[in-house]
């Protein structure tokens, strides 16, 4: 992207800050860094001044320190400080700068951190920047979207791949890993979460970590993965079931998640509370009678964190926006028995503009492996 | 582990709180709740009580939580709290069974965090634990150095495989995924920290993150992984060349780092000052010239996290006890040119013991491969 968006977003964030009376800002969040400067190097920190914004990393300069950039092609000025947190280098210069105040991320930094933020600035009086750069993250432009497009394109890709392969016999883990790798194949900067591959009694389980356990004739087999493009997460979750024909319950189960997925992916327009979401995916699977053990929520945000605000929750009050992406992931999972998870990325757009734009296009009927 | 093990843990904890002055303690950092109660579930927390110890977890039990374990085989008391933040719900359990103050990590909780913990319990004095179990954790027993060695084994086994397969044309992102496979073919719980390959112009740089740049004729090929066994994280670093004979300077670096390597290694003993492994390495890289751009440690201690106390660093103090681990990992990188780097883990014994033990045992030649 090129700097004037860069420049653009903090732009953005001063208005907030100085709305806020604080003429400066340190911000700590490697997520909120790099939607700012273009680049987290690790433990690096951004100061948001009057005018001038400055990118602190640790450590000495390296001929090829942030995705391949050098620090001359980074939309930020940048400093390197050989030693010690460069937040109160930061803080140090912001003092010397003459601010009397620095919002800083305080659902961030450690006790202990802020702590010793304090006592280097004495002078400085330390507000609370809140989640103002996650709210601004919330909206896409067409340029990240895009990001997010290729991301779910490559899943798709590796998940076709893997479908056409022989799976009974297979571990877990090793399903997972050949997703990864084909995710990075593909094209990715590598996978945007920990894959998860889950079959039998374990299919269905969200965030299911991938263990020994090797498919079997009959299982139901859910899979949840991601590709890391340009720093954009997008997700896909999807279940199968093996062997030539699927059990009752299973076709029952399936078809059941997939009606509660489909409703709230029809509940996605501008405006929408984002609990709507949630209530018309969740109130399908209430209906059945899986009230307990549901997921917490039925989809979130996704951008440069894979899990992000939005969160489409029961209680969540916000309203969705256009160019907003989120995931819609209801699942069933029934202890000792495996279950069903239907996860697809989709973008918020207007009516007119012909509803929500599915990026995970990867077919949702229950195919049989 | 038996629960035994972990109960004395706790116990050990225990007496470091009373001698604080707090009956109460609030763990929540993942690696010390694991340390301390044998798993360390999404957002648990553990609970030190005068006598009784609780592990209170977000979301509703599970059939298969933990790592393989059920609730029930977990060495100390399981809590469900379906929704919110088990912080807050320990926080309040203190409160209600009397305690007046609660020491918890300020290194570890957010100040949002803490501000919560303050308000949901607000007759509950809160203190500062410190790193208190960190400091329990550098120490280790027999079992789990015989997890960091069969970690060591597997991660040896990995790359051993690795060097006999052709290299020339691959790229360092594909390496890095057949070494990931290979550490989970061989019994690894995963890689215990994000592969590192990295060639040419590349090698030798810590943390490098791979790219897609092809291994070449002549190259620098430095490599740096890590298998996860039980939890417990060991890593081995090695540089190589590719071709038939090595150019003098390359030869020379190799010699130079060795040299470091080899006196990081020996300086390794109960009772030697941390700063002085550091010292040991880094003054042979400095008598070379090399003081520019060198590592800001020459080592640190590997555990249940790959990078935890001791730090070995030029300003260190404490003093190296029998039965840490450790890694050696010099390093010199020549911008525009590449370098090397060599790393092993090796854990404190006295002397009479035969001296430190070296768990990663892959050959540290200079192969040309």
């Amino acid at each position: 992207m090129s700097s004037e968006v860069y420049a653009a977003r903090r732009a953005r964030l001063r208005e907030r800050c100085n709305a806020g009376g604080s003429a400066a800002a340190l911000v700590t969040r490697p997520a909120n860094v790099r939607y700012l400067a273009g680049a987290s190097p690790q433990s690096a920190v951004l100061l948001l001044g009057e005018r001038d914004d400055l990118l602190v990393c640790a450590g000495p300069p390296e001929d090829r320190p942030y995705d391949g950039r050098p620090d001359d092609a980074l939309p930020v000025q940048v400093l390197h400080r050989p030693a010690g947190d460069p937040a109160l280098a930061a803080a140090d210069i912001a003092r010397t700068r003459g601010a009397e105040s620095l919002a800083v991320e305080e659902h961030h930094l450690t006790v202990a951190r802020h702590r010793a933020l304090a006592s280097v600035a004495s002078r400085l009086r330390l507000t609370d920047l809140g989640s103002a750069v996650e709210q601004l993250r919330v909206v896409k432009d067409e340029e990240e979207i895009s990001c997010l497009r290729i991301g779910a394109e490559i899943a798709d890709q590796a998940l076709g791949e893997l479908l056409e392969s022989i799976l009974v016999g297979r571990t877990e883990r090793h399903l997972a890993l050949e997703l990864e790798r084909r995710l990075v194949d593909h094209g990715a900067d590598g996978p945007a979460f920990p894959t998860s591959v889950a079959t039998g009694p374990n299919a269905g389980r969200r965030g299911h970590r991938p263990t020994d356990r090797r498919v079997e004739e009959g299982d139901f087999l859910s899979v949840c993965l991601g590709a890391a493009y340009r720093g954009y997460r997008c997700e896909i979750g999807r279940t199968f079931v093996i062997g030539t024909s699927p059990a009752d319950w299973q076709i029952q189960l399936y078809d059941l998640v997939f009606t509660a997925q489909r409703a709230g992916r029809e509940a996605l327009a501008p405006g929408t509370v984002y609990r709507e979401v949630d209530r018309a995916a969740r109130q399908v699977l209430d209906a059945a009678g899986y009230t307990e053990g549901l997921p917490p929520l039925m989809g979130h945000g996704v951008g440069l964190e894979f899990d992000e605000d939005p969160q489409l929750a029961p209680t969540a009050m916000g309203k969705l926006d256009a160019c907003v992406p989120v995931t819609v992931e209801p699942g069933v999972h029934l202890p000792g028995r495996g279950g069903v998870r239907i996860d697809d990325t989709l973008v918020v757009r207007p009516e007119a503009d012909g509803g929500p734009e599915l990026l995970t296009i990867t077919t949702k009927e229950l195919l049989a492996l």
